[in-house]
């Protein structure tokens, strides 16, 4: 059994444009055959994260649709001079082919 | 019958600073009784729906947790001097007391 059917694809979304998160979206379901891929973001990408599924679902996966969505909170380590710790918050975005 | 007890609160989430809005939050659960309270946001306040959403529950409100998250599009008119319809994102957090 290949690893992709074992877990889902996940898509770490970060500070790039929607368009190339979108692009590892469609990439990974047609790529790998695979049934679901998950979306994970924190901060200000959890906007970038809801933009590139919904990008995806409605122009480029018309068969592909929101499974779960789960926000959650992650504590990061303290900035430079700073000395509390920072809590972030998170989204993870399941998109399954129907 | 009142009618915070038909349908639920809704908080609608824009650019203010979280703590506006978990303060809303609050507000709603305590005040009328309610057992749900929904958060609307669209575009960049996505980011702070989240973060109000995850603040309220972890630090203020601990009986609350996240019913459902629903992530949608919506199509905006034109900006002045475009042409085009806009898309934007939009999220829904129910939060409901267990």
């Amino acid at each position: 059994m290949s690893k992709s059917t074992r877990e889902p694809n996940v898509v770490f979304v970060g500070r790039k444009p929607p368009m190339d998160y979108v692009l590892a979206i469609v990439t990974s379901f047609s790529g790998s055959n695979a049934n679901e891929v998950t979306l994970k973001a924190r901060g200000q990408a959890i906007n970038t994260a809801v933009d590139a599924a919904e990008i995806a679902r409605n122009r480029f996966l018309k068969d592909v649709s929101v499974d779960k969505v789960i926000i959650g909170t992650e504590e990061m380590p303290p900035r430079e001079g700073e000395s509390r710790a920072r809590n972030i918050s998170t989204i993870e975005i399941t998109l399954k082919r129907t």
